[in-house]
């Protein structure tokens, strides 16, 4: 299955910071038996971030995208923001588990905005920036997601979860 | 006090599938001492679940209803859709109960989209349509049920909870 | 750093009931080395319920303004809906973290409507009415609300949570 990680962040977008997140979840993934086909570094502004968005679930070849950074309270914060508004279907199962197993870790989890949910049968995960809050957030919802991506390109049918 | 169980489930519409969830719903809602007044099985589309939602709540005569089925995240799942725009105050935290104990139990419980709120002091709860997945969102949430009523339809004084 | 704590119940503010919560969240809070520069009362209504936080928000004086009463289910529990159009940003983990602990102790804190998000710089958590629920779900977060309060206005680089 075929993944897509983009990088919100400034610093990393502008070359003043390494992407450290990015580069953590995509071996993650890669260990995982996914597919990282595109990987991509947008700044902390709505417009490109839902630009990348767009693009990446308007044909249908990516099963999922995650994205790390912008979750937090700050000013500059905005994924929340950009990503809900494109999503068909909210999953707040995948955002609570993920801030679920944050918290028996550190209760500043709680303070991490993360949302999930569909759009045009891919699945979307927004994660925390840190290395330590994205790679948390993705190994807490690792095992569910192949069912989910089975789930809702419709490959299977309804079962205990659904 | 007076329950209705509405099966949202394509197959069960067109009887090619036994309605086992919403018997099982039933069976613990009677052991419960709720009465349930009404059943209905609705085909996975948005309007005929709102038109069952909108004549169970408009006379005030049902205290409880409960769906099951359609909170997936496959092609045709829209309980989720059809429910959270007819409720009048979400009630995030019995939704949140029903994945927290699912996930003790099985990490794809974070996959059901479970809503739950309140119309015309009617408390609505959407279940996923797996037996397994049903009966245990239901138990998780059974015990504070009568309480939630008594507070919805103003019977009783804010307590510790409100 | 500086809260405001808002009453919200007509009971109180008819003076037929004392402000039990409120003082016991003043105490709470100065015990850990809050300021709190504001106290209010205002009737469970939507309109002087915003008229309240609108004016706490609009200077960028206060840091926190915490809420107390009009979170539950009953015909006159409005403040979710008066304190969610407000927000800025949803932080939607606050209001799981407060309910999570809430249900390890009772499991009717689930019915509890809490809300959490930023206006203006300005943090904004909405808590139960009774005095067990309110200080319960403050000691929930307590321990967070200093860095959140520091992510949000800017004056830290994102960390481990964001």
């Amino acid at each position: 299955m075929k993944a897509a990680v983009i990088t919100i962040s400034d610093g990393c977008f502008h070359e003043k910071k390494e992407d450290t997140s990015g580069r953590a979840l995509h071996q993650i993934l890669t260990k995982n038996k996914w597919v990282v086909a595109v990987t991509r570094i947008v700044p902390d502004k709505i417009p490109p971030i839902q630009k990348q968005i767009l693009e990446l679930t308007d044909h249908g070849e990516i099963d999922l995208i995650i994205t790390t950074g912008g979750t937090g309270l700050g000013p500059r914060d905005v994924t929340p923001e950009a990503v809900a508004p494109l999503l068909e279907k909210e999953v707040a199962g995948l955002a609570e588990l993920m801030r679920l197993r944050g918290v028996e870790s550190t209760e500043f989890a709680a303070l991490s905005r993360s949302v999930a949910g569909v759009r045009n049968r891919t699945l979307i995960l927004s994660l925390p920036g840190s290395p330590k809050g994205a790679t948390q957030s993705l190994q807490a919802v690792l095992k569910v997601l192949p069912h989910a991506i089975d789930l809702l390109q419709g490959r299977t049918e309804h079962d205990s979860s659904s």
